[in-house]
């Protein structure tokens, strides 16, 4: 059906191979037959997850250099090679909370650009939480907090929270309870 | 109360200057004192629009390099240089559908991948919508859809619905229907 919108790869030139990303330039031919760049970034695909207890979500505060200042984010990171994302997700949920999960449930799968970059974020409900020790990164510096749905909603109105799965998880979180409190 | 998280930009290296997209490497000083490299995307940010006519969410079929096929999203699209992001969407939800809108409201504003890239989406709500010609860019080949709530969340359960911003819409819908059949 969507066939005569498809383009297709002509030639890659690869420009950067980072320790998180790489560059790549494709030249495509477009559905008209006349040739296109796309400049795309690669991405080995993140996981992130959406952990809610006692009513309240946990978030972390880290420095983002992208945005230049600190952002309050739910529990995420990056797979590792051959990783499996639901495994990702409560080892990113326990290195940077403490917190493990009895129960993990797979939510959604994204792409959050797609028109220039292919990371995908599998996004995990984690319920049954336990407290324990985190476990950081070398190179990660992060504050817990937990957040009524209320300080969630001011957290976003103030920009404190400011990313596409953040605000996805916080209207998961209240679709969930306007759905149940119509039930 | 969060600045002893943050990282000090030591030096950039500019990497690739793209039609699109940018890239350059920080080194950054970490709040242990040890330094780090983040990898970081530039983008001119972009604006995503929310449109419902007679029940039925307004979106485009394209190809996505970045995922090897076609999607279905929002209408959306880059900022030009100095753009009103208002003024951005009423023209990008014109060229890419042919609709105008008699009123639009800021939804929300927030970074797609803050791990890397300083892309931010500004969405927004367009109603009393008015049909008329679109107007696409030379390289730019897209269908228009217009799904009920039931078939984009279909889309979204077949994977034709990928990305992270029309997600978020179909939940904005959703949790806007929820909410005022409580009321």
């Amino acid at each position: 059906m969507t066939n005569k919108l498809n383009e297709i790869t002509v030639s890659t030139e690869h420009i950067f191979a980072g320790k998180v990303i790489s560059l790549q330039v494709d030249t495509v031919e477009l559905p008209d037959g006349s040739t296109g760049k796309r400049e795309i970034v690669k991405h080995p695909g993140a996981v992130a997850v959406v952990a809610i207890r006692d009513g309240r979500l946990l978030l972390v505060d880290q420095f983002r250099q992208a945005m230049g200042r600190c952002e309050l984010e739910i529990p995420a990171g990056k797979l590792e090679k051959g990783e499996d994302p639901m495994e990702a997700a409560r080892r990113e949920l326990q290195e940077e909370t403490g917190y493990t999960c009895g129960k993990i449930t797979h939510l959604h799968s994204f792409y959050t650009s797609p028109g220039f970059a292919d990371e995908i974020i599998h996004l995990y409900l984690a319920e049954e939480l336990t407290a324990g020790e985190m476990a950081l990164d070398d190179d990660e510096f992060i504050e817990v907090y937990e957040a009524t749905l209320e300080e969630t909603q001011r957290y976003i109105s103030e920009g404190r929270i400011a990313d596409a799965k953040t605000i996805l998880a916080a209207y998961y979180w209240q679709l969930h309870l306007a759905t149940k409190h119509q039930a």
